[in-house]
């Protein structure tokens, strides 16, 4: 049996972190994943003004308070990302994209909007050949056609471990950088419109032209919180909460950008703050009935 | 007419301070009403572990950094403690302790939860016998008899003022502290139970004895937000709000402990970004409308 944690805290943007410096104060086993280099859209911000008791402080400058906060209080950041989450009434189990489960007795949702706007058959397809993880599902391929679809370079690792297994792997970059990948992989400059099929999804429809294949790969920063965790409920793109930041599934919490507007880090660590206190008495709560 | 401004805050712990700074960078004319050592509570604290960004921070220390980042955007703190917030349907009109009168667009509440239980009568009678305001109601009770309930030392210098005009005044302490009263004011170390009456009230009923007086100044750190806000929903002890910040008054938003649990710094603060930012979405919104 896989180590059980008290809370997954998914995301490491300022209402992940939050979330856990919390959590950690009030002794409970934590497990952060996420990025060792926090979030992208922190390392970008030009000034950040509106931080209260940081002024005038650049993305890049709040980022190393943030990892130094987490270096005192000696929390770790797993780099892994979580392609979903599964509801077992007493804990949480959560799939990655490297294929590894993790357990938790409650989850913490923090991974922030940058998941994109889903494709038109996306999700009718999910799990009748479109995939969030190649890495997972590579070996139902082997032998056939894939479509990868990467939102970032990061990607490209999961193409070309795929063209290893599969007869035929297209790429279809979504960035401007330039792609590094082997001649195995047949590189696609088009912009994806739908996912297409009967029973199982069996073409990719771009812009300019259609690619027939077996399976279609989304790759995403990060999931969106749909696809994320079954049944969770939403509201409109963001996930409901209350303002104990509780969804509508036990023990499962959310905070931060993805939880509604407005965008921004302090709002975000407030919440992180409180969806931690409100996993703490849930916890708490668990532990009493036993 | 007085300065009519687009926003007072009233309120200088990490709410209050926090929606400042965001009025402030959206360019909005801001009252800001507290005090310049901020919150009690915040210099109290021994050490905050979970204001993400500054770890391991004495609350002084942490009072110190937010003093800074207001003098770095140019914020000013007026002293001064506001006993009424009328709503007057296009403005606010906000009554004060030293009986200025201010004007305002919009409020944002975050004056904490420093504001003790009511006693038994109290709000009854507020307006007929009971006064927040020694200052404004003084003139009322020349001649007469007045009963100054104080919670803090500070509220001696009104009980004091009240004496020059009032034929005799009594006064009772909530604190420890020694008291610095001349000989026309009588010292009373009782405990408040309940104000009685008919038709106005008449006497204030201590544990160990009664007092019969004309008036009844009850002087806290801070008013509770249902005398504060007439018409103001509550939920609780608490203002109630969504997860915008906003009260059942338009224009009027909320945030900080006044609001509810968990009462912490960096949730105070998130929240006071929010309410900001969500009056600013009001103020412009009004503006169209011209």
């Amino acid at each position: 049996m896989s180590e059980r944690y008290d809370a997954a805290i998914i995301g490491t943007g300022p209402a992940g972190l939050s979330a856990a410096i919390t959590l950690k104060i009030r002794n409970k086993k934590i497990l952060l994943l996420g990025s060792k280099e926090l979030s992208p859209k922190i390392e970008k911000a030009h000034e950040i003004n509106n931080y209260l008791g940081i002024p005038a402080v650049k993305g890049s400058d709040l980022g190393q308070r943030f990892m130094e906060h987490l270096k005192q209080m000696e929390i770790e950041i797993t780099e892994d990302q979580i392609t979903t989450v599964y509801a077992m009434g007493e804990y949480f189990s959560l799939q990655s994209k490297t294929n590894e489960m993790y357990e938790a007795d409650s989850v913490i949702i923090a991974s922030g909007v940058n998941f994109g706007k889903l494709y038109e058959g996306e999700e009718k397809f999910l799990g009748r050949g479109v995939s969030y993880c190649a890495t997972c599902d590579a070996p139902l391929y082997k032998g056939k056609t894939a479509v990868v679809i990467g939102q970032t370079p990061k990607e490209e690792e999961e193409a070309q471990f795929l063209s290893e297994v599969a007869e035929k792997v297209y790429y279809v970059p979504l960035y401007k950088e330039e792609t590094h990948l082997s001649d195995a992989v047949e590189l696609v400059a088009d912009i994806p419109v739908s996912i297409e099929g009967t029973m199982k999804a069996d073409r990719l429809v771009l812009k300019e032209r259609t690619i027939e294949a077996d399976g279609f790969f989304i790759l995403r920063e990060s999931v969106s919180p749909a696809q994320l965790v079954p049944g969770l409920a939403m509201d409109g793109n963001h996930i409901a909460v209350n303002r104990k930041m509780e969804t509508n599934i036990k023990g499962c919490f959310a905070c931060g950008d993805i939880v509604g507007l407005p965008y921004q880090y302090i709002k975000s660590a407030g919440e992180g703050n409180i969806a931690a206190l409100s996993a703490v008495s849930y916890l708490d709560g668990k532990k009493k009935e036993k």
